[in-house]
């Protein structure tokens, strides 16, 4: 059994709890939490939640921590940290940022001589995994990568911050023409406002500006002002009637030629269609959890990512099982 | 430049060719051959076409062989002879020979101090590694493999074996129902003639008993007798003009439940559309054979599948670029 921990019991934790619990292999040992322990009640039974001061008492004691952090400001200081002490799993997905984030847990978890796989869910994470092998396999050709229809949290946050407004569901939604022309070979060149458009289902306080509040989402800066975007206004019932869940997905797609004259058009699709997008970020988590132990174990060290990952890692299967089941 | 050769020079081995002058760190350095060389003409110029006799010669002149051969009698013994010398590629695809053949290969490779990488392509290959991701992710799930619409040389050859035929295409085409069932998370059990339909393009010789053939094709155990089939009788010409390429594709599903309850639903698809199924192919040894360089110079050796090959090892772009460009 792999003995695993989580940092932080938010959406992103209580998923990893529950995808643990999936995995036959997985022990949830323990979950280390900034607020007071006392008031953090687990799905799990008997499961301690412990203060982040309590973790220096489990080195040796697990295999690997899963950090359920934001990526704004709590693991660009917590993955490099832990990973001193521990081998480490994180969902980083500031992507400008990650070479910088890399380059930190890098030079930590070498220092612990530990592991550290930062960036890890679906985007980065099985996106990355899949613009790499498009790219590889075909390379005269070209990538695309298109969100949704699914919900964007940080853009909800964006205009939840604008006065007069009570709440916010933001849906980025892929335009089906750019998607179509991809898919049929046009290699076509695309805007922001031609890939993405947004929908904002906005909740107004009382007597707030409505006319105010659409112009300064639509004009905000690189959250709304390159897409066609479009406000309906909607009573805190509604929101919570038909906007509470957090779905997602999207599509990779690579178009690309081959033949001596490039005369065969190939074309690749990796497409996710997600209920819960912090429940499908953690079971990639807890596969790549097990990966990293198997690593460990081999003698690696330092920050990876998944692109570092064999596939047969992720796998609890044997070798045997592969070859015979999925090859 | 990595230094390339290919071992047999058919459709697949033309597709090697091609995929390799799109990699600008691949360098041809030699096509082998069973056939008199003097009748192999390749599409690029000065590069050596030379018995296999030849092959001795080669030692220390080569990074990586490509072998192009059949899966029926070639690679079982080529394979395992050539991995003895030479890091090799094959596209074994016999699914259920895979086992056996892994054995023979690793065992040679290991003897000669070589890696091997076997079953590559894109099944056995990126649909085998999808499965792997599939099962990985979502534990709690279904995984499908879809075929077609596509040409299956393997049936067109069994037909060609009737008595009567002249000339066959036979196509494989998923049942969209089927698709449909599993895209939308209903988990079906299907059959094998729920899952695909099988579409015979049959020229007959003259006076040949066209009912006979159809008869035999639709009764043919293994091939066709588990499936709706349907035989279209057209003439030489019609075959010839409307049925020359060699297009397939196909899809992995998998979908599966997440969440403390199974509350919520995430499915993945990787969908592959192709124009010409043997370049493909021949594009995924060629980004195989540079991972498999990398790895041997590493230190590892021996018998190795898609499914133990980290994602950043079959692309050409460095480190810095992946973490900035594909994360």
């Amino acid at each position: 059994m792999l003995r695993l921990a989580i940092v932080g019991y938010g959406n992103l934790g209580r998923g990893v709890e529950a995808a643990a619990r999936q995995n036959k292999d997985m022990n949830l040992c323990a979950v280390f939490t900034r607020r007071d322990p006392a008031t953090v009640i687990l799905q799990t039974r008997d499961v301690p939640v412990l203060s982040m001061d309590a973790l220096a008492d489990w080195e040796d004691k697990l295999d690997v921590l899963i950090l359920c952090g934001g990526s704004a400001t709590d693991l660009p200081v917590m993955t490099p940290a832990i990973a001193r002490k521990f081998n480490v799993i994180d969902s980083f997905d500031n992507h400008g940022n990650i070479p910088t984030h890399y380059a930190a847990v890098d030079a930590a978890a070498r220092e612990g001589d530990h592991i550290a796989v930062i960036s890890v869910g679906w985007d980065p994470g099985l996106f990355s995994i899949n613009r790499l092998y498009g790219g590889a396999v075909l390379p005269e050709g070209k990538g695309y990568t298109f969100w949704g229809k699914g919900v964007s949290q940080g853009h909800s946050d964006a205009v939840r911050r604008i006065p007069g407004v009570a709440d916010c569901r933001q849906y980025t939604i892929p335009v089906p023409e750019a998607m179509e022309a991809v898919r049929n070979g046009e290699d076509p060149e695309l805007t922001t406002r031609q890939k993405h458009t947004r929908y904002c289902y906005v909740v107004a306080e009382e007597n707030a500006d409505k006319a105010a509040i659409e112009t300064a989402i639509k004009t905000m800066p690189n959250y709304f002002a390159d897409y066609d975007t479009t406000v309906e206004f909607v009573t805190a019932e509604e929101l919570k009637r038909d906007h509470s869940g957090l779905p997602h997905g999207g599509s990779v797609i690579r178009s690309g030629v081959t033949g001596w004259n490039g005369e065969n058009r190939q074309t690749i699709e990796y497409k996710l269609t997600l209920d819960s997008n912090p429940q499908f970020t953690a079971s990639m988590l807890v596969a790549t959890a097990r990966a990293a132990v198997k690593m460990y174990d081999r003698g690696e060290r330092g920050c990876k990512t998944v692109l570092d990952i064999a596939p047969a890692d992720l796998s609890i299967l044997s070798r045997e099982e592969m070859l015979a089941q999925l090859l």
